[in-house]
Parts: structure tokens; sequence; C-alpha cells
């Protein structure tokens, strides 16, 4: 049997029951597809996981990537995993017919790469990235930019990046200092560092192409003298061909997981001839850049959940594999030694691991329909669907790759010693999720992104939306007589989030101003996580007991109630923490803003 | 400047202000130390912190132990470590006079033993697994026994291990089945297999003794047959020298971290040819392990707080010196940068180690002190102090092993992308800390010995004396005006833990049985901890508002404001989540004890 790393049931109980997908279908954009395409794009993308990804998840780990002669070198599969998702239609699916997409919703294209992400997070995130960076030119580029990129991005025969930190300006973009220097030539000379970048060399691809901030000479200081620049590694030549545009790999990072994809740090204009091309209009790079950030933080969600996913199934085919011990009301030493699965702590690590991977899974789902509703819906419609999307964001990169850690530390954990050795696959799991809440925005950054930006912004309304949300599903659940309890508990923690948050916001926020109103944004972005999870397993509740409804086979019905439990499990063990998070929240006593660097020493 | 990884202010403040360790000496068998020799002690191993484990500290990881025709080989540098623990008298410095010890208070010892495990964790293990295997054979073996192998396990010229765990038989020793058959010649012949042996065959040293585990033939089933043996890898030969004793090294693991420490597979007997000495009396073999394994567990919680201190100081560090991004409320960008640590979420993140750190190192030290009391004390003093020590022995195990994934995450995340690349220390830390859950216990099983068997052990007396402990402090910090507040905090606390844990011995278990009583021992330690350190860390704010009284200088003012600081953080971030916990634990529907492994498959 082949090693399970994620549950096709539950994605496709997800697409039809939960979310129901394929009412997508009824909006002209979509229409030419159906349940059954979504399906085939499904059921094609488990086959790649298995076969395409899955297969190398040591190997890119033990043989990581190097530099040598300043060229990023790679495993070699990596130029097939390129050329397949180029070939297969994958990179840019979701992109309109014309740019040579397929017009697939996002929601598909999401859970087809949640599925390469569990299979192999290193390998996956080489199209992810291409996908990010064509769909910026698509959005954002000249006519020209398109026609000479997006077919040879959208091939899989070049890389895309976005390339935004530098050494001084890692969580502060505004102190971005890479200069472009206008030329009468249509191009502009670019010259500065970049550092961390994902994919920005390496040798499974013919060519790099950079989207990049850079500030044109001149420009306003901070984020508002930011422009987006395409610096491809070689430049179309005016003789024809490409030729090297003096974009220099000046190194690359050891990192201790995710080591199958290099992180690079860039040189560029060493020789004075690097050239960038503007997209769009002069200092609105960042605006557009936001674009390809906020997917890149959905992905960065979906690599956390794909990892918890894989660690989750590894971790549960070892538990009813391994015998140790038996029932705590068994003292007789001469009775057979019993499975893990059946102790009482382990079932509780294991529910822990599957509430965060499935409980994540269905918040990104979420916003990806949120993000397809956007697309096909308009006007006031629409920008509900944005608002929503905006809002929940940041937990949606967030929780899944903090939670990420305690659930494959669960998984670790759920095998002894064997899951500190190479041997099992926790350990490799473990290392790549740390990667999470640093990239695409640091937890922290996220947090105040939530609380300082998305909870007041258009005076609050994205937070009503999103409050409407929630009484929507307690709505639905409260008319099934098993779940009112838990509709109950959501509706008791919707209260306390609205009284924390309007704490915060009228209370710390008018009077100590706003130091001391983000100060514990991070706890807040916590707080809000089990409260969102604990909504989206409400909902997966009610689609289970609607399941069990029809009298399923025993096997599907087995199926319905592990969700029930495992909602069970979100409510019993994960939402009550909310009571302690809300209490540090209302009684913060501000010491983190007032506690000097001097009292920081022994 | 050296590299800081543990503070020494803090260390000579526990031992000085807070435990008063000099008050030891006024008993006849401390009565050669004083204050002075103790401080010495903590000078040089702070100076063999820095020069003998720190410097191999990487090293150590990037060259891991290898086994190379059936023997395993470790960084040369070992053996110069095990010479110098040998001749410093490292090695036993606890013991008494008569066997080669120094009477040295096992307080002082374990705070050397922090300094170690903070320089270099790996590194640090092979001489204090010495240590507890030759405390066992000082405790029960006979006058032979300790002429034979003490004097070249204390001088560091042998190694000495602890031999559980067995392929069935990880957590659930009452599963061993390694065979010892009676010989008419005063020796077992053994016959079995060992897993997970930490530095159990290594050539930094010339032999290796073996504290072992095996039943004789014939035992009563479970741990009532269970007998303690002395298997070295070279025996005594009847014609004068050594010879092998067929113990063979059967396989090395491959470990995320904690890598410059050889963990081994055993084969003994596979020759017919391993010969076992019997310490102390048959059947009793694991009422003595106990010794040991208390003291290793003691040992893994200082190893975890040493290795969370060393990641809270390099993050530190690189806070104070990184430049980032501007206050919140600056929103001029052309102003300067100013340095990570000036912003909340970073001290957040900082004060979070340090509570972790200090708080852990605190209740380690008062273990310690119990420990010490203990011995010197007789009749109800001593008993109870041995209940106290065994009461906060899981807990003080596991505390500083959970909390360290948690506090050497922050470490990372203070240093962003660098935290995750081998450039700096943090990511070795993360990987090194995630075996201290494992060893010596699970976590899980520290939950249930702490719930299960030490809160009610003699009719719950332990549990009694830890109140009234706790309730010593509480009234010394009412005496402070400002530390009423807290004061009541922890009073609140202690109630809700008597009240919590009424439920759970008397409802659930009464009611339910002790499946559904220790289902959730696991969150009772987590809960049980946080309240804990609070009383620690209340202890310390005690020690700094004395010392406060008097007037330092304005450096040592500072020292002692920090102290009261990162009790404040305990207080306002770590101690309210008791609630949410408590909910967990009395709210319980025993979903972990019911649920049925056919609803875990998809």
């Amino acid at each position: 049997m082949a090693e399970k790393f994620v549950s096709e049931k539950t994605i496709k109980f997800l697409v039809h029951d939960v979310f129901d997908v394929s009412q997508l279908v009824q909006y002209p954009y979509f229409s030419d597809h159906s349940r059954e395409v979504f399906d085939m794009v499904l059921d094609t993308a488990l086959k790649m996981g298995e076969d395409l990804y899955r297969p190398y998840f040591e190997e890119m780990d033990r043989l990581p990537v190097s530099l040598v002669n300043g060229r990023v070198k790679v495993h070699p599969h990596v130029r097939t995993i390129m050329k397949e998702c180029g070939a297969g239609g994958w990179i840019g699916a979701e992109f309109p017919y014309e740019t040579g997409g397929q017009q697939l919703p996002l929601t598909i294209s999401l859970l087809s790469e949640f599925i390469f992400n569990a299979a192999n997070y290193s390998a996956a995130v080489f199209a992810s990235l291409t996908t990010g960076a064509a769909g910026l030119i698509e959005s954002f580029g000249s006519h020209e930019m398109k026609e000479k990129y997006l077919p040879k991005m959208m091939s899989g025969e070049w890389q895309g990046t976005m390339a935004l930190t530098e050494p001084q300006a890692g969580s502060s973009l505004s102190d971005v200092t890479t200069v472009a220097e206008p030329t009468d030539k249509g191009y502009f000379k670019l010259k500065g560092q970049k550092i961390f970048i994902s994919a920005a060399d390496h040798d499974g691809v013919d060519n790099i192409v950079h989207l990049l901030l850079a500030k044109i000479k001149g420009a306003p200081a901070g984020v508002k003298g930011i422009s987006l620049f395409v610096v491809p590694r070689e430049r179309f030549a005016d003789e024809g061909g490409l030729e090297f545009n003096d974009v220099n790999s000046a190194g690359i990072y050891h990192k201790m997981g995710y080591r199958g994809s290099p992180i690079v740090q860039l040189g560029l204009g060493e020789e004075n001839n690097c050239r960038g091309w503007l997209v769009g209009e002069p200092n609105r790079g960042l605006a557009y850049m936001f674009q390809m950030m906020n997917g890149a933080r959905i992905g960065v969600g979906l690599g956390a959940a794909g990892i918890a996913s894989a660690a989750y199934y590894a971790s549960l085919q070892y538990t009813k594999e391994r015998l140790q011990g038996r029932k705590l009301s068994q003292k007789d030493p001469s009775t057979p030694q019993i499975a893990l699965i059946e102790h009482s702590d382990i079932k509780r690590m294991l529910l822990l691991q599957r509430a965060v991977v499935e409980g994540s899974l269905a918040l990104l789902t979420q916003c990806a329909i949120y993000h397809d509703l956007e697309k096909v819906l308009e006007g006031d419609q629409s920008e509900k669907y944005n608002l929503l999307l905006e809002l929940l964001t940041p937990v949606a990169k967030s929780y899944p790759s903090e939670m990420g850690i305690l659930s494959t530390s669960a998984g670790i954990q759920c095998l002894g010693g064997y899951g500190y050795c190479e041997e099992f696959p926790l350990e490799q799991h473990y290392r790549d999720m740390r990667i999470h809440p640093i990239h695409e925005g640091t937890t922290g950054i996220q947090g105040m992104d939530l609380l300082g930006r998305k909870m007041t912004m258009k005076g609050g309304k994205a937070a009503q939306l999103y409050i409407e949300e929630l009484q929507k599903t307690i709505q639905e659940a409260r008319e099934i007589e098993s779940l009112r309890k838990y509709a109950g508990d959501l509706e008791s923690a919707a209260k306390i989030l609205q009284k924390v948050t309007a704490h915060l916001t009228s209370e710390v926020a008018a009077k100590k101003g706003p130091d001391y109103f983000l100060a514990d944004a991070t706890v807040y972005l916590e707080f809000f996580g089990y409260i969102c999870i604990a909504w989206q397993w409400l909902k997966i509740a009610v689609s289970a007991v609607k399941a069990l409804e029809s009298n399923p086979a025993e096997k599907d019905a087995d199926f319905y109630k592990g969700k029930i439990l495992t909602m069970q499990y979100h409510y019993g063990y994960e939402l009550p923490k909310i009571n302690g998070l809300a209490e540090i929240l209302t009684n913060s006593e501000g010491i983190t803003v007032d506690a000097t660097e001097n009292l920081f020493e022994d």
C-alpha cells in the first residue's frame, strides 16, 4: 500500500458536501466546468502527488541544494516536476483562457496544491511560485510582457519568483533600497541586493523571472515609493536569444528544513547591467505585490496544512501497528499489549492533528471560495467576499503555521523515539514546518494585519460580515439537536471575540495609541484562530450529520462520525483556550510596550 | 566577547538570594562546604562551559556519531571531556567521601550541569549518565561492585548507561523480556536486545558499564519480575585484564538533533557469553532503577532548560543588534530603523523565553534543594522533602521539555529567516530540544505519574505539602505591597488546582474508573505546570523586591527589575491559560476514551 499523506475522501467531502464547489459552475466564468471535471482534476492531482512528488520527499531533503560556480543546483527531478506541471496546465490553471489558463476555480487548484504540498512541500513550491509571479504579470503587466513571459512560465520552462526582502528590509518593506534608474530605452537599470528569495536560481528551469520590488530614483520614502519590476535572470537580447541580465546568485541559505528548495541571495547590477521592466504604474508596486503576497500567504497556510496532513497519516499508521502497553484498567501484565491507538493520550494527539489539518484545510478552502465568488460576482456581493478574504488571509496563513508546529510535534510524540529519527518521515515534517511562521510575513506581522488593519477596515465592515458568516453556521447547527450545544459554544465564543475586539479597538487604541493597541496582536491572532476554526468545524459537523441521516454504508458512517468526533475534540480541547487568551488580552498591562532594553541583560 | 549561553548572575541569584543554598552547610554532611566553595564550583563550571563544551557545540552536530565495524565513533573531543570531568571530580561530585565523592549538594552540581547542558547538550550527557549509573552502584551495589566499577567510572575512563528500553517495551517496562539465567559462578547469563540506549557504546572511553533491566528466568510477569544488573561491555577476565562480554552494538539511530551523542541498539548474548551481575535483590530492579530514572528525569528538564537558555541568549543578542522597522506610532519612514528588541512582539517572545528558562531552572533548583534536605534531615522532615521531590519530578521533567519547544521556537522567530538557517545556533537548539518530551518517560507518562500516582500517594499527603509550600510563598509575597496582586493570583490558581484535582480524583476516578480519570493527564500536567512555575516566579520576585530595597547600583537594580518584569509576564501571559485548561479538564466528556479505532481512517 502506498504511504498515505492526504485523505482523498476528506478533500472530496469538503468540495462536495461542506462547500458545494459545484455552485460555481452556474457563473459564466466557470460554466465550462462541472462536478465531474473537479473530481477529475483532483484525481489527477492525487496521482501526481503519489507518483511525481512523494517518491522524492526524503531524497530532496537528504541531498539538498548547492551553489556551484555561482549557479544553484537542485535535485534533477525538479526539472521533471516543472515540465509536468507545465504540460498538465497546473501553472496558472485559474488564469483566464486568453492567457493560456483554464479558468479553474481557485478552490480546486488550491486543493490540488494541498495534495502536492502534503506529498513533498519543497518540490511543490517551484510551480506555485511561478503561478504567483505569472499572476502578477497577468493582472498588471503590459500586453508585451504577457506575450514575452507568460507562455514560458506557464509551460514550466521558466521559474517565477517574488523578490522583496533585502538585508536591511525584512519585515520592514518601507526600507527597500534597491534602486531602479530610468533609461530612455523602456527599461530601468537596477542595483541592489535581495535576500531569502525562494527558487531565485536553479538548474531545473531555463530561466528565472523575478517579480521584484525596487525604488525608482527620487521616489518618495517608505512604501509609497516602491515600484514593481520584472527582472529576468536572462533577458531577451536585441539580436534574439537570451543574454545574462547581471542577476547574480551570491549565496544560498543552509536551512533546517524545506531543504529541497533553494533560498537564494541575489546581487543585482554588479556590472551595472541589470535591466528591469516596470509593471503597471510607478510607486504602486506594493499594492500590486500584495496580490501575490496574499496568494502566497494562503499558500503558506496550505503548505503548513499539507505537511501536517502527511505527518498525521504517518503517525496514524504507526499507532495502529505498534503494540505498546495496556489499558489503565488492565492490571494483568500477562495480557497481550494493545495498539498505541487504543490509548486515550494517543487518540488525543491524533485528534489534535486532525483538528489542525482538516480545520485548517476547511478554512483555506473557505478563503478560496470567497476568492472565486469575489471574481464572478459584482458590486456589493463581490466586495463582501473580498472583505471576508482579506480578513481571513492572516488567519489562514498563521493558524496552520503555528498550530502546525504543535501538530507535527504531536506526530513525533506518537512515535516516541522513532519520531525523532530519520527512519520515519515525522522529523522531516517537523523541520519543514518551522519555516511557515516566518516566510511571507511572520506571525507577528499577520497579527498586526488582522487586528490593526483588517478588523477595522471600512469601519469594521469585514468584521461585521465575518460575524454574520458565523451566525449563519450557528443557525444551521442550532436546527440539529446533536449540534445545539456546539452552536451555543460558538455563539458564546463569537460574543467573547466581539467583546475583546471592542476593548482593544475602542478602549486601548483610543486611550493609549497604536503601540499598546497592537502590542498583543499575535495573541489576538491566536485567540481569533481557535474561534475561526471552531466555525469551520461546526460547518463540517453540519454536513456530516446531514450525510449520516441518509443511512450511509458502515464505512462511510464511520467517516462522518470521525468528523463529528474531531469537531468535539476542537470544542472540548482547543476552543476553551480562548478563555485564558481573552483574559490575557483584556487585562494586559502593556508590559511589553513599557519594558526598556536595560531590563534585558542577565 | 564570548557568546553567552547562561547568565552567571541569575544562577548566583538563585543560589544565594532565592534558595539560600548555604543553609545546607549547617548540616554535618555538607559542613565542609561554604558559600565561597559553591561560588568556586560554579565559576569553574562556567569556565568549563565556555572552554570545554561550547566550542564543540556546532561541530558535534555537523559531524555526528557513526557506527564503524560494530563500534561507535564519537567526536574525539568526548574523550577530553570525560577525562576532564573525571579529573575535576565532576562525576559523582555529590557522592559521599568514602566512595570518592565530594559530598557536594545536588543543588550545586545540578546548576553546574545546567551550565554544561546550555553550552553543549550532546557533550554533557556522557558524564551525567555516568554519574547516574555510578549512583545506582553506590546506592545498591555490593562492596565488590563499588570497588570494581566506581573508580573507573568516576575518573571518566568508563562510561555508565541506563539500559531499559527494548523493541517491544518502550513506555511499557512491564514487557521487558531480556532474560538473565542464573549460573553457579556468581553471575547471570544475559540474552536480549536493548534499543535507544544513550552512550551505550563509543570510543571516547575505555569501557561501558550498563545498568540494565532484565528478568531472571522464572520471575513473575510484569514489573514485579524485573531485576537490575551490571553488564559491562568488557568484563574482568579471570586471568586479569578485560575481555569482551558479548555486548554488541547492533545499530545507531540517526536523529534530528542531539546528534553528538550516540543512541545505540544493543544485542546481548549473541554468542551466549554475556555476563551480568545482580544489583541488590532479585525482582526489585525497577524500584532501584527509579533512583536513576528520577535523577535522569530531573536531568532531562535541566537539559531542556539549558538548551532554552542558550537559545534565549542567542536571540537576545540578535534582537539587540538587528535594526528593523519602527514603532507603530512612528509613521515617518525616513526616521532611522530601531533595534528589534524595541518592538513589543519581540519583547513578548524574549520574555516568554526568559519565563521558561528561569522559571524552569528555579523549579529544578527547588527539586535539588528538596533532594539535599531529604538527605540530611530525618524522619518526617526527610519524608516531607522526599514527597515534594516525588511530586514535582514529573513537572520538572516535562515543563521545560514541552515549553522548551515553544521557547526555542520563539528564539527562532526573533531571528526571522536567519533563525531557520544553520549560520545561527537557534535551529540546532530547536532540533536538540525535541528529544526531551520523549526520553526518560514521555510527557504522557509523566502526566499519568503526576495525576495517577503522585497526587494521590499517601492519601494525598504530597499534594497537601505542595499546597503548603505555595501558601508559604503567597504569605511572603502578600507582605510586599507591589506583589500583593500576584500573591492573590497564585492563591486563586491554587484553589483552581485543588478544585480540578478534587473533581478528577473524586468525581471522575470514583465514578468512571482509571481510564477516564487519567485520559487527560497530559493536559493536567500542563495545567499544573503553569501554576507551579508561577509559584517559582513569585519566589523570585520576592527576592528581587528585597534586593531592590537595599538600593543596589543601577545595573544591579535593572537585573532585579528584569526578574520582576518576567514574573509579570508569566502572570500576565502564561498563568491565565489555566482557565481554559481547567475548563477542558472539568468538562471533559471522555471522547478520547470512547472513540474507537474505526473512526480514525480518512
